[in-house]
């Protein structure tokens, strides 16, 4: 009995004789019959083999057949579009979330500055008084601004009132936009990256993945790049300059790095750092989490600071 | 009988007697009881004269005396508040809409990219579709988005999905508040500056005066300048390069300008600056409304463009 030849490519499974003529064939309307239609064929001619070598060659340019070349580029732009459509995961979304919350807080300052110019038209020595943004927007819709018998501001009449309500109403929302959007950010980092957010926090550690690009890509870097990440600007003005070297990027704005003295913030943020690339690679394969065990020991070794101080290390 | 003397300042009003001793004298609570306090003692005392030449100088050194000192600071600062209360005119609250339909402008636009991006995770192929950004937003809340069967859109989970709503919904607030903020402002332009709105257009009008500063300062320019107002870094080039010289600012905006082609647009700029001076001087001295005529003068003026290009004029 003669050699019989089995191959698969996108647009169906093939069956050549030693000539590598056609003998059979079934095409694909899906990838994932595949198997099905393999398993079929292997029962039908028993003994099928895999082309290689000269009969590979063959087979190949037998495929350069111009009828093929349709189905070829349509099964193609089918596989594409599923790619496409599974490329999105988790990570992008909290790119997308982190990104969302840094253009809401852009619209949100762009926009009550704007609203206490104009407040303090009306009433300047409440404008004043009230340095929290949201504080300021809250007493203004509870219309607890109490305006002073005295005060420098003119007396706006109801209709001119009303444009800058409005506007206080939508920064209000903005607002709460935020705060929505910060709860799902948190929510879709404790489902795909538990460590790294309970060692850096919802904020920095989206940071970090939108920086780098994806989780995996995070993941592939050392700890020291993960230390300077968001610190590109004065990394390479260090490069440039020879100005002093960066410490940190955006770890600088983690509360163990604020909290304590300056003098320790570089050590903080190349422990940190360490742990922080250990948590993401724990995240990235699906391990156990240990985030709460991490964070644990970069605190136990700077609250020791004091005694640190003092032997000079 | 000897002279006697009156004299008012900020504190009070004050009768002196021949030697510019003083003999009565009454307080201000308000400089608005001026007045009434002066024909008082003119009642009283008859025959009062304002002191002046050598008179003036010794009632002005009477005052030199510490024990006034505090009442003028506290009559000043009333004075200056008030004078501060008042200068929240019509004008500045044009100021502030125009400003502020400007950043809501800027915040829509930041807000409505991260929203196309996002929203094109799970729905690409509309979001391609629908290229009018208020429309896209409509269509979104309304939940009129067919998704194709195979789009390389991702399926998102319902939870993936509300955030990008809620961002929607926040966008579809501020386009709301965009369109108050421009009824607002033309129901201030139709109160301040009838004869601006109706030759320039609530928004190229407002955007004069906030340039200006004030309507004040807006009427006293003349015409070239105003032709130019709004191209100001065209204009430095211009005079530090030697580069050409802009045609126009803000009037670029117009609809006869942009309606009409590109040759006659300086001539239009000009004329429309003309009669933009014109209307507002009016404006700014009440006076009656002659705005639709100016314009009408302008575009017969350049109805005839056809002729005019034909004669090379």
């Amino acid at each position: 009995m003669h050699q019989k030849y089995i191959f698969s490519n996108i647009i169906g499974t093939f069956i050549f004789n030693e000539h590598i003529n056609l003998l059979d064939k079934k095409s694909f309307k899906n990838i994932e019959q595949k198997q099905k239609i393999e398993k079929e064929f292997e029962k039908k001619y028993k003994n099928l083999v895999k082309p290689e070598g000269k009969e590979l060659e063959k087979t190949l340019s037998f495929f350069k057949n111009k009828e093929f070349f349709n189905d070829f580029h349509k099964n193609n732009l089918e596989l594409t579009k599923i790619a496409i459509k599974e490329s999105v995961k988790d990570d992008i979304l909290i790119i997308q979330a982190i990104n969302n919350i840094q253009e809401i807080d852009k619209s949100v300052n762009i926009l009550i500055k704007r609203l206490r110019e104009w407040y303090a038209l009306n009433n300047p020595e409440f404008e004043y008084l009230v340095e929290n943004q949201e504080k300021f927007i809250e007493l203004i819709l509870k219309k607890q601004t109490k305006k002073e018998k005295d005060s420098m501001g003119a007396d706006l009449s109801k209709e001119d009132l009303e444009p800058i309500m409005s506007l206080a109403k939508q920064v209000d929302g903005l607002f709460q936009l935020r705060k929505e959007q910060e709860i799902y950010l948190n929510k879709m980092m404790e489902k795909t990256c538990p460590n790294l957010l309970a060692i850096a926090g919802s904020t920095i550690g989206a940071k970090l993945i939108e920086q780098s690009g994806s989780l995996k890509n995070l993941m592939e870097f050392p700890a020291s790049t993960i230390q300077l990440l968001g610190a590109e600007k004065a990394l390479f003005r260090h490069m440039k300059t020879g100005a002093r070297t960066p410490k940190y990027g955006f770890l600088h704005e983690h509360p163990l790095i604020s909290q304590n003295p300056r003098n320790l913030h570089g050590k903080i943020a190349r422990t940190l750092a360490d742990k922080i690339s250990l948590a993401v690679k724990v995240d990235y394969f699906k391990g156990k989490f240990i985030g709460d065990k991490l964070l644990k020991q970069v605190e136990d070794k700077f609250s020791k600071k004091d005694t640190i101080i003092k032997q000079g290390i």
